[in-house]
C-alpha cells in the first residue's frame, strides 16, 4: 500500500526579525507571541527559484534516505510562485535532479490546502498508473510577491519547501479525505500585479468557522473520534487561527502542533515541514491534518502508522 | 466505471488571418498551407479571462446535456495562463459557476500534454475519493502571452477552452497512460517577462524523435496494434509535426485527424475539440490520443468506447 516514507524540507537561513519591525508596523510584541506566532520569518536568497528550493528540500531528504532516481515513476510540485508561468517547475527540477525520461511530472496550483489534496493526487494518480515511487514537493515562496510594506502579510509568511516521498514502504498511510471550496470569495487571498493582498479578518472568519466542521466531516467519513487522535496539524496560518480551531473543538492543547515562530506560514509546506517531527522517533499513531486557504479552499485527512 | 460523458467546447469568434501576414513575417501561402495547417488563429477578446473562456464552455457543455451542479464533486483547470498567479482558476470557475461548497477543486500546470494527463489525474483522484461526477476544464489563452512580432508562435497559437464531463455513465473509458518528461530542455519553451519563446526547431525535432516512440509503448501497455485503432488524435502542434507523426509511424492518412485549420494549436484544449466530434456520430471504437510539447512533457493513452 502507498503511503508517505520520508520527508525532507528545507528553510533558508536568512531571518528578518518582527520584533524589530513593531514601530514600523505600529504592532506590540504582545501581539507577535499571542496573536500571529511568528517572531522571524524566513526568507530565500532572491538567487533561489521555487526549484532551487526544491532541489534543497531533496538534498535533505536524500541524506536520510537512499533515493534510486532511475525508480521515480512520478514527480509533482504544488506551487502557486513557479520559477516561470511556464513550463511548469516540476520540469525544472526533473532536469535539475536529472530525473529518467519515463518519470511522469506536473504542477498543482493550490496554496495552503495544496499539500493535503496533493496527497490525494499523487497517491491516486500512482495507484492508478501502477507506480511504485513518487515525490511530492512544495515550495511556494511568498517573498516573491509580499509587500514588504504590508502588516496583513509581510510578518506573517515565510520562505520554504519540503518533499514528501512517497512509496509502497510507507510509515504511514492515508485515510479518507474531505474537501471544499468556497470559489466566491476567491479575492480575499489574491495576487494582483506581482503583489499578495489579503484580507485577513475575512480569511480569519472563513478558517475559524469551516476548519472546525471540516474536522467533524473528516473524523466521522474515517469512523474516528476526536480522542483517538494523537496529533493535530493543521496549516500554520497563524498562532491565534490555530488555537481558534483547537478551541472551537476542544482539543486538549499537548495535542495541537504550534510551531512556525522562527520561520512564519510557508503555506503548502507548513504541514509537512511539521509531519516531518511529528511522524520520526514520537508515539503518534493517527496524526490529522488539515489545509486551508488560498481559494477559498480547504483539504484534511488523517494519517495511519504504518509500522 | 468512470470515464468520459461529453465534452463542450469555446473557440472565440475572433479571428486574424495568417494569409494577411504573409509580407509582415515573409511567408508564403504554401507555408502555411502544407506547414503550419493554421489559416487563422482565435483571439479571445481582452475582457474574456481564462476562467470566462472556462464558463463558455461549460455553456456549450450544458446546452447539450443536463449537469446538476449540486452532483459535481470535483473540477479541474489545466492552465499556465491563469487569471490570477493566486488564487487557482479552479476556484474563481468554481465562484463563477456557483458550485456547492463540497466541490473540490484545483489547477493542473501543464502544457500541450495537459489535457491527456488531466484525464488521468481527475481519473484517479475521482475514482480513490468515491466521486462520480467531474469537470476537467483546459484554458490556456496564449493570446495574453504572444509576442505579436514573433514569427515563431504568433502565426501558430490560438485561444479556445474545453470542459470534458467525467462520469460513471461514460461514452469513452481510458486505457493504460504512457508519460514521459525531458525537463532539461525546459527552456525550449518558455514564458519570460511575459512573454513566450518558443525554439520551433527543438520542439520539433523532440516531437517527431519522441512521440512515435511513445505511441509505439502505448500500443503495448494496451495489448493493441495500430491496425486496431480507429482514429489517432495527436495535440495539434502543426500539420508538419502532426504529419511527420503519422509517416513516421505509416498510419493510414485517414485515421489521423488534423483540424486546426481555422483557429491553430490552441494548447491544451486541441485534443479535446477534436474529441467532441470524433466522440459522436463516428464508428470510432478505438481512439488513440498523445499529447506533447511545454516542459519537455508528454502523455498518450486510448479512449475505448463504453456503449
Amino acid at each position: 500500500m502507498l503511503g508517505i516514507q520520508e520527508i525532507g524540507s528545507y528553510i533558508p537561513g536568512k531571518r528578518v526579525s518582527n520584533y524589530e519591525r513593531t514601530e514600523k508596523f505600529g504592532i506590540t510584541a504582545d501581539f507577535i507571541d499571542e496573536k500571529i506566532g511568528v517572531k522571524s520569518i524566513s526568507v530565500r536568497d532572491p538567487s533561489e527559484e521555487s526549484s532551487d528550493l526544491c532541489i534543497k528540500a531533496f538534498n535533505n531528504l536524500a541524506a536520510k534516505i537512499k533515493i534510486k532516481k532511475e525508480d521515480v515513476d512520478v514527480l509533482v510540485v504544488i506551487t502557486q510562485n513557479p520559477d516561470f508561468s511556464l513550463p511548469q517547475t516540476s520540469a525544472i527540477v526533473h532536469g535539475k535532479l536529472d530525473m529518467p525520461e519515463k518519470c511522469a511530472s506536473f504542477d498543482i496550483s493550490l496554496g495552503c490546502s495544496g499539500f493535503v489534496y496533493g496527497l490525494s493526487i499523487i497517491q491516486s494518480f500512482m495507484k492508478e498508473n501502477e507506480f511504485r515511487t513518487g515525490l511530492l514537493f512544495t515550495s511556494d515562496p511568498y517573498s516573491k510577491i509580499i509587500n514588504p510594506e504590508d502588516k496583513n502579510t509581510s510578518l506573517l509568511f515565510g520562505d520554504a519547501a519540503a518533499v514528501t516521498l512517497i512509496s509502497d514502504n510507507p510509515k504511514y498511510i492515508t485515510g479518507k479525505f474531505s474537501y471544499g471550496t468556497t470559489g466566491k470569495d476567491y479575492q480575499d487571498l489574491i495576487c494582483k500585479d506581482g503583489k499578495l493582498i489579503m484580507n485577513g479578518r475575512s480569511v480569519f472568519n472563513f478558517a475559524a468557522k469551516t476548519v472546525p466542521k471540516d474536522v467533524v466531516c473528516c473524523m466521522k467519513l474515517n469512523n474516528l473520534t476526536l480522542a483517538e487522535v494523537d496529533r493535530f496539524v493543521f496549516h500554520q496560518g497563524s498562532l491565534h487561527i490555530v488555537n481558534t480551531i483547537a478551541k472551537r473543538l476542544e482539543l486538549p492543547q499537548e495535542k495541537v502542533v504550534f510551531d512556525a515562530w522562527d520561520y512564519g506560514n510557508t503555506v503548502s509546506s507548513s504541514i509537512p515541514i511539521l509531519l516531518e517531527n511529528e511522524m520520526n522517533g514520537k508515539d503518534n499513531k493517527i496524526i490529522f491534518i488539515s489545509g486551508f486557504g488560498v481559494g477559498l479552499s480547504w483539504a484534511s485527512t488523517i494519517l495511519i502508522r504504518a509500522k
